[in-house]
């Protein structure tokens, strides 16, 4: 028997976790992942090395990947040396530059040999093959320019768009016609699950598809990014960026959460992401409330991989 | 039946070459890896991020790596990127440099787990776990510190010594009693072979060793290091490191070199090395003459990997 094709978009840490989960169960997986970050080692290499970023693909990748443990290690180590330029560069980051080299500066070529090396489990893709510029305009009409600016301003995001489309990469639009289930998110909507959205082909593909759509909603609000946003704020954003509704339902977490983070992530002003059930419905998107968080006071909430992933193939298994 | 175990002891790509035609034999192969290096990458790497230098274990690595042909030329990669601190670096050096730091800063432990990620056939040993600083005393008694200025200078190199000398590695001294044949080169005379037999117990462990003990000579002198040494001269100065005589044999080569490759070495003062077979034959030791050259534009005059490798292997055969 084939497996189901379950295509998941996104990036960041959100999507690395569904995927570190998805992998033990029986489904053929295909990672589209944004190039839109310009903060942080990404950024620094983005600008550097002329190479598009390359951290949100690290991430996955290694989430995906079944090799010696210390070979993972490796790749999320970052240098710690005060003062040196390698200081915060995970070896990942470092090791795609190279392959961007050694592939002529072709980064869906340089994606699927670093995958072959990780002997990674699925497709990866970016849904670009180049560097993105993401802009934002926010609900007073100011324009910012850049991911990593996005958050740094108290006006709400009204949304995000790009100046200059790229094409998206072709074989993102073959999986999204192919799948049989597209899973967007967990991640930061603006700057994760939306820029994907972003390419006209892509959007067409998503609408285009018979594949049943789901999307997999973040547990915590993010500060200058959702604030205050309910899980139907979340998916009023996503339609908004689509040009209608698409969504075939939701998974949020039903999970409380304990006390002492809540007042650590009221700190950061960042809330627990509130199940608005009826909003939803009246969307005609079905809710799935699912108990998928986890919690530590080093990683602070999160989604729970194998929770998450088993939430996904619970839909997976009714719809194939 | 077991395969015979061979130690092979030097640094540089003369070893990389001849391990790299070793590995196609079925023998037992241990690398013992010179760490006094300290221009170029590895220098700036041992100079900023306090690792011993990678870039001779680098290379003895990837010749005895079995992997996807891409992560061994990800390993030999170098940032191009002009001004960039990247620039000139290759990845497997920051991959070692990384891998000391995931290692506690346990260089041994740093090689052992990157042989594992590289699938290496046979063990590989640096011969001390840290950094070393190489000396050399010319022959009017100039003191010169540092590797990398050993060729810098007029006056020949009468010797080399390390003022403070850290403990050479155990698995190193093990390797050696319990080996059948050890091979000493080819490399660069000074800077590859002879620092690694300055530590006192490594010397002890070859004296006291039954194995064959074999040179492979070079080809071509070295100019600051070698001028106008003979196969013979060579030899002397490996003796006079060790305190001794101790080589059963020497392997030369005797193919002679098209007349392009000379002029274009003597123009960077160098020769062939000149086989003095009857001073060989005065200190006991044994010469086996074998055409073992090549040459191409790109990489100069060395040693063929397989044909160096068959010479040595040749001999196993008739001592084991």
């Amino acid at each position: 028997m084939e497996y189901p094709k379950v295509v998941a978009i996104g990036g960041g840490t959100g999507l690395s976790t569904l995927l570190s989960g998805l992998k033990h169960f029986p489904v053929d997986i295909t990672a589209i992942v944004t190039v839109a970050d310009d903060g942080g080692s990404s950024g620094i290499l983005r600008s550097d090395l002329q190479v598009p970023p390359p951290g949100d693909i690290r991430n996955v990748l290694v989430a995906l990947s079944d090799v010696e443990p210390v070979l993972a290690e490796l790749m999320q180590f970052r240098f710690k040396q005060k003062d040196s330029y390698l200081e915060g560069h995970p070896v990942g980051n470092l090791l795609l530059a190279a392959m961007y080299a050694i592939s002529d500066n072709n980064f869906v070529d340089a994606v699927e040999k670093m995958a072959r090396v990780l002997n990674v489990r699925g497709q990866v893709y970016p849904s670009a093959a180049q560097a993105m510029v993401l802009h934002a305009e926010l609900e007073d009409g100011t324009i910012v320019c850049g991911e990593s600016q996005l958050s740094q301003h108290k006006e709400p995001i009204k949304r995000v768009f790009f100046e200059n489309v790229a094409p998206a990469v072709p074989e993102c639009i073959a999986s999204i016609y192919d799948a049989d289930i597209l899973v967007f998110g967990p991640g930061s909507l603006f700057t994760s699950v939306i820029p994907n959205i972003l390419f006209p082909e892509i959007r067409e593909a998503i609408l285009a598809s018979t594949a049943q759509k789901l999307y997999v909603c973040n547990i915590m609000t993010e500060h200058g990014e959702t604030d205050f946003y309910t899980v139907s704020d979340h998916i009023q954003k996503l339609n908004a960026h689509m040009g209608q509704t698409f969504l075939d339902a939701v998974i949020a977490n039903d999970e409380e959460i304990p006390a002492q983070y809540l007042k650590r992530y009221a700190q950061e002003s960042a809330q627990p992401v509130i199940l608005d059930r009826d909003a939803i419905e009246l969307m005609n998107i079905e809710v799935i409330a699912s108990r998928i968080a986890d919690w530590d006071v080093k990683k602070g909430v999160r989604h729970d991989a194998i929770k998450v992933a088993a939430a996904v193939y619970s839909r997976v298994l009714e719809y194939i």
